[in-house]
């Protein structure tokens, strides 16, 4: 199939090679979807919420409560996705994976509580391994979820107050660097602040980072919104459903995965470079070249519902786009 | 407004900043369209094309009669743009400044031929300065029929087999440049035909290139199709509708348009870099940091086109995202 798009791409209305990635990316998706016509029309989005009791150590910006005020946002309409979402057309998923504490029915809020957050990585690992499967399972699900409803291209978001800081710990374990490499300001802490979540993420590291076994890596420094990432992604690959990785926190859960699983690089593809300084290191070691960098580091899947027209306007491109021959223009034959 | 778009952005439910250029654009389009809410949903594409005398020189990949031929596929909606402009919703409007042969009527074509082609700049002025004045008109009055219809954003593209040999020159001329440094393969030629380019360039410079008056350059080196392009930008600025710019051609237009009114600066974003080797130059002469790089470089607008949802969703985002106080989220005040 990407041999078909490579030719169809060489006889349309333009100079070879001229709309550059672009090109790439139709024969890419094209190849993903098994279609003569790739069509990324019917986009998914899934944001995966849940807490950390890391925060316990100070290491954020923002005051815990605000993940689960978050979560409201997003069902009420007023956060950065959801007005993505509307503008794209596309749906917008929402999981409770584990809020500290519990919320109300919330439209459009999926309560899949793992627990009321992680424990704190500084003293004990975040989760049991039930708990990390049954994460990766709340992914593996959202994922079966899209492939039932057809979807063309998935992208998963995230929200959780202290989640780079145990992102930067996975992070860190899996690419076996030093923290200090990788650690930035999340949400907007001070210079200060961030040479405190260094050491934090040192002290996790120093009682959880030597096995590196991504199972263990997942259980003792992930999230349960980390891990039900990891595992969507797993999920959409096996159900043959390209997908949009948004920054940091996405990109680490892609790392994890990819791990587990090396055959699931072949779908995705990598939205933009975030703001959040360890995100290059993560995109090197996945050997991904994003296609935006606007120095963004919002989260909640932002940054690719921004790349999700490029996609779509690659496909209209080489869906619709006259050939030499039938629009009689003058080429080399 | 700037310092009102300012200070909405920081109450927004987001850390602050974390929009990264989407904030930044969002401000600047709220100035530039003196809107609380700034809306770029009204976009118009309009394609200037023409033909270049120079390419009795054999400058280019493909056969002058390509020119023409793109106008009718750009009218019979199988180019690029015209699968974008589609995709966007926008407006297209196609301007024939000049091809070689006269066309017959076609359906969103405006036929505004000032002659049948350019002359050759290797061995004469492309245009008399009267012809120049015209050209610049045709532009001034696509803005005006922009203006009109009440466009938010506007979007300049051309078509003109052999303007990348034109614009190059312009260019060297205006940035006191050795044309080596500029000259690119454009729609395709190989290493040697860059080396023959580069020395048609040459002569043409030697021939008209002392007088950096950016009239004469226009006059000397330039198009109708490159001189209309400048006189839009200057329209638009006039009626303070932002512009989008596309690549190579279009920047070097809004180059000798700065260099005739340096206030046009303000009105213009830069969408992308092309992979035409002169265009960093271009962009770096005019201080723009562009929103995307693709490795495109079709020309007709379709960069710009690509970049169109990147201003519309910054502003969606500004518009429409909840206030941290409206929407019970915890932050510090």
């Amino acid at each position: 199939m990407a041999e078909r798009a490579r030719a169809r791409q060489a006889v349309l209305t333009k100079p070879p090679g001229s709309l550059g990635r672009l090109e790439r990316l139709a024969i890419t998706l094209s190849a993903q979807q098994q279609r003569e016509q790739p069509d990324v029309d019917a986009v998914r989005i899934v944001i995966f919420a849940g807490d950390h009791g890391v925060c316990a150590e100070n290491i954020s910006a923002f005051p815990q409560a605000v993940t689960a005020q978050m979560v409201a946002n997003f069902a009420a309409g007023g956060a950065a996705i959801s007005v993505l979402a509307r503008h794209l057309g596309a749906d917008l998923e929402v999981i409770n994976t584990g809020t500290v504490t519990a919320q109300p029915l919330l439209p459009g809020v999926l309560d899949e509580r793992i627990g009321a957050g992680t424990a704190n990585i500084a003293q004990a690992p975040a989760m049991t391994r039930t708990q990390c499967e049954a994460a990766l399972e709340i992914g593996v699900r959202a994922a079966a979820r899209a492939a039932q409803a057809g979807i063309g291209l998935f992208v998963g978001g995230e929200m959780g107050i202290g989640n780079t800081t145990s992102a930067t710990a996975v992070a860190s374990a899996l690419l076996d660097s030093d923290p200090a490499a990788l650690t930035g300001p999340g949400t907007g802490l001070s210079p200060t602040g961030v040479m405190h979540k260094t050491e934090v993420i040192r002290r996790a590291l120093q009682r959880h980072g030597q096995d590196k076994d991504p199972l263990h890596v997942l259980a003792s420094l992930g999230g349960f919104e980390i891990n039900a990432l990891a595992g969507a992604l797993l999920g959409c690959a096996q159900h043959r459903i390209p997908v949009l990785v948004d920054g940091f926190i996405v990109s680490v859960a892609a790392l994890a995965a990819c791990r587990l699983q090396p055959a699931l690089r072949d779908w995705l593809h990598f939205a933009h470079r975030s703001g959040e300084p360890g995100h290059s290191a993560v995109l090197g070691a996945l050997d991904a070249d994003p296609l935006l960098e606007l120095d963004m580091r919002l989260g909640e899947g932002s940054g690719a519902a921004i790349a999700v027209p490029l996609l779509q306007a690659a496909c209209r491109l080489h869906n619709q786009m006259a050939s030499f021959d039938s629009a009689g223009v003058s080429h080399d034959s």
